[in-house]
């Protein structure tokens, strides 16, 4: 298997994070690593995602090649909609992943991530996606997910503190969301299980891949509509425009 | 990993036929097939489903050793909350697993299964679980999962338009769902992806059987309240009574 | 007016006293009680409450004659859409009915009992026959209702402090809900209604019962469809099998 | 039992038809029947509806002595909160009344009634109670409640045809809905059964009378507060003014 | 642009002091203004508000004539369906219309209001207008917006005190709601917005009338089905009975 | 007042048609007309619509100065959050302002627009604002928004055939949707009233901007986190880094 996996921000060392744990929980597969050309260095703010949704397709459209699976490695999955119509393989948010998976552990899930204005978004996302019956509780953290990837260990206390709190509020399953927390679940203690979004994303990724199926040819998630574009990257305009003149991979399936 | 598959159901055959897709699917898993021991011989009514709740959790007690994870291979999932009470592993339930599946394939899935009382039931199922806003539409043929399964090829064309059916109510992605149609979904040819049940189901299982997350110790998923009980199985009332004469595997984790 | 009053866990003592509070409720009906032969003492988790639906039903099969109602008497209705279908006559829950009587009493109303696993039992069964907005608040106690019937006095502290909790919780008519607490909220002093749910449950099925509705022929009350089994009581393989079979009581309307 | 019956419409010969109907169907009640004294001859429109909610407590202030119960007989409930604010007594509206009857016999409930605005106001009354997830369907006839009172033979033909409309839309229970219908569902034939709304007002309101629920000293249902108001009858304005003022049966309970 | 101002409470100063507000913000309209004939001198209970809603429509009947809209001025919006039937051109709520402009300001709104009992009505006029999921809270003070109105420095440091209780429930906007409230919002301090309902009604209003839009002929907002009545105004009956005898402003669109 | 008025998609003429209906609608202001600098040349897909976002995000920062609110002048409103966060003024979305619009004057509403992809993701984005519940229907019809501002007559019986298509389904009024649209909601013809989603979000933007509410400090709408950036429009990014060195104009209220 051969999975593209993007990370929609501009920070390169939270990319080598995310796929260093990718490349433990998967090691038969193949991580091709993108990061984004533009946009903020974390996201943490609407006008931040806002961008990273253009960033992803823009790494989606240089780096996609023959690839199995898309795997969109920010909690909040900024551009998801616009890449699974876009692809011909199955696209995996990281938020999307591990509150579905979440769902098959806990009657109630609960979400801890760095950034304080990501809880009215993580919010709106759950909604989005037809969960919020299943959301107990987000607890958000005041340093980002950037801030607690350059120093995991300061972050421990505040980061077990706060899933107590989601505990609290109902909560029997956990994710400890977000690229920039990739692989702390491990060292918190709770009386509930702790997911790691990173972790959930990766085997939904595997799994879809493994399954392969075929890209729809109507509804929602059919290949995009052909339009003319201006100021793009010539690679993504391609695939913006008509099909004939799209990567050939498009049409494998 | 060794994962528990059960049929709630009282058909030897339909086990079989599970049992075989899922080696296929997970060759490298190994499988302990349980079939009920007392209920209908297949289920499509409120009546049998409640019995085969009790037989579940009968098969469970039963065959329960040391395995990483339980299947519970009917599409409608009696008993499944009462099963991850009391295991100390993942359970998983073949028409959870396909519906979350379908919402990561999908942005609404369609149902489609034999046996007409399960519209109503898998329609209160679905909401149940919160994916209510992600259901298109359930068609259900007359024949039921046992029949289709004794003669799968007198049902295609019944099954293609079911899918067809469900497609222009609105899914862009269908389940083809039950124990006696594993395996079917292939044979269709739809404008969107076709979901098998049980391939879901055990893709979703092994998933969570390599992620074995801990038993939690509170919350609606903790190890069931010990409580005396007369008249069921002595495998079954030794997992309801004392944490201490549980089986021992119960406390692996 | 006959009514069946089953008592689906195993404890008899809690039949009588159900049977007695029924009997003074009202005068003018005959009720056979019956208790399950096999499960829990009592229930207080998902795993006693599954085996209750089996026990239920295997209970109504046993007793049913030419009863006028049937009363599932256990706060949590197991086995109640079953029971729907297999019987030809009204089968009122006690938890469905004394739902809907409190919603004609308050604009929100609460429920109290005991053993603290039913929290999100009740909060999925409320939501499962539509009332959510209609529910303020759950409270549970610790002790089970099997522990309050042994010794009412000593919980009626602990029970007029979870009435307060859910009155501050919006509430403004409360049930004291389950067969263990019949007659006890009568001993409670609250600025708002008390309902006790054996009560409630008593006057619907009475009321039912004089109503004398039929038995549907289409839609998911009707007949259950004949099916094949193994393993059941014999008086319980004779309702689902054949309608030709059937107790000949089941077509009388 | 004493129940006072209020038809908040004018049309004295619609509060006779409902009366008499209560008196066979609770032949140890008494009955105070009390027609509008002001605005239409019948309702089936907002603004008939709005002057209704004052007439039917205009009626109540007139008319209350020391009845069990108020039974609002219009379907479609006009002034029904403000009553029960009012009221030392279970008020009880026609339609709430039905409607909570019909989730206990069925699944999902139909209504069929006369009078074409009905139907959105309806569709808004049943989300209002918080019923909307059980409601299927609801199908309105062109001859108005006030129509049909007056020829129901020539109605019926139409009426049959609407309740099949609603179980074609997946009602398993239909309800005959309105004054005006008192009666009539006895004469229909239909798969599912057929409640009419007359008949479950007053099991219900017989039923809430009998349990004598306490008046709320606190929540939605207490005492009105008391106001200064200019231009009603005297007997209301008593009703809003100073508690000192106010009937003493206000206080009885 | 001509706009009937009506106030259904029968306070008149009430109606002076939201006149003179709604002058100073559109003083390019003229405004007629209206107090309720009969019924309670503020509202804060069901009952006042079920009375209130027949001299809405009372006052629309005596006062219409050309005018380019109709402004309701009451927050709770009594009789605002019915208005919206009868009349001509567009009705505005004060509620509604203070509530949508709230959401287009912040991303949950909510209500700050005089009188303990609005509570529970407001948030289930909320839930009625569709708004429930951006609604964040309602807090009521003690003083009714009568008492508010005639001492409006008396309440400011509650108000203010409870504003801030909503912004920390989580509203990101805040309405100080009530028309004894008109012109308040300016004088409070808080880290979000502040609407006064008066000003976002008539600048609804105003916008309105501007746009003209038809009066439908078919559906909820259609003019009203003629009925015959006794007892009510002459001129309110006029509006209710036959088109022909209708005021004939009521056909100018 | 000053507007700024974005078209985030890259076709200059539908600026013009906008831009120009706005003049007339509002000729007391002054708009500054702005259109994307990259992107699709009209917006029919998620792919389109999620590059838009970040083209109104750049759109603003290069254009805003002292403009006294925004309007984001696509149906669909892509970046609405964003520029919510950024903008120190209100922003108004074309969709948001004509669906809450239409609440005020139908009981539910119909939308009708250009672009068949536009369907699923205008009924997610109703559902993400709140109003689901109202939303009736709708009808997409095959040539784009901008297929139908070229040649707009050959277009006009398809929307009117769209608009009664609504009209069946239940609206009482209809949003004739997006910019390529505006202004033809006066040659159709319907029971019910149309509105022109132009002219909605002019007059919405225009009475928001004279109401001058203050830039929250706290909350999901208050000034973008700080963040560093790469590969953005200087412009923006000094939007996204330190507030000191953001525009002098951002911290005018």
């Amino acid at each position: 298997m051969r999975i593209l996996l993007i990370n929609p921000n501009t920070t390169a060392s939270i990319t080598e994070r995310v796929t260093q744990l990718a490349e433990r929980v998967a090691p038969d597969c193949r991580f091709t690593a993108a990061t984004g050309r533009f946009g903020a260095a974390y996201i943490a703010s609407e006008a931040a995602a806002a961008i990273a949704a253009h960033a992803a397709l823009d790494a989606f459209a240089h780096h996609f090649e023959d690839h199995d699976a898309v795997l969109l490695a920010c909690f909040g999955d900024p551009g998801l909609a616009a890449l699974q119509e876009l692809a011909p393989v199955p696209v995996v948010g990281m938020a999307e992943a591990a509150c579905h998976q979440a769902c098959l552990i806990g009657s109630r899930f609960g979400i801890v991530t760095g950034g304080e204005r990501w809880g009215p978004m993580l919010e709106r996302f759950v909604a989005q996606i037809g969960l919020r019956d299943r959301l107990a509780h987000i607890a958000t953290v005041a340093p980002s997910g950037g801030d607690i990837a350059r120093d995991p260990a300061a972050a421990m206390a505040t980061l077990q503190a706060a899933c107590l709190e989601s505990v609290q509020g109902g909560a029997d399953v956990v994710i400890l969301a977000g690229a920039g927390l990739a692989g702390l679940a491990d060292d918190l203690a709770l009386p509930v299980p702790v997911l790691c979004s990173t972790r959930s994303a990766v085997t939904t990724a595997v799994g879809l891949a493994r399954s392969r199926p075929p890209k729809p040819t109507m509804g929602a998630r059919a290949a995009t509509p052909a339009v003319a574009s201006v100021g793009l990257a010539p690679a993504l305009a391609r695939w913006l425009g008509d099909q004939a003149t799209r990567p050939v991979i498009a049409n494998r399936k």
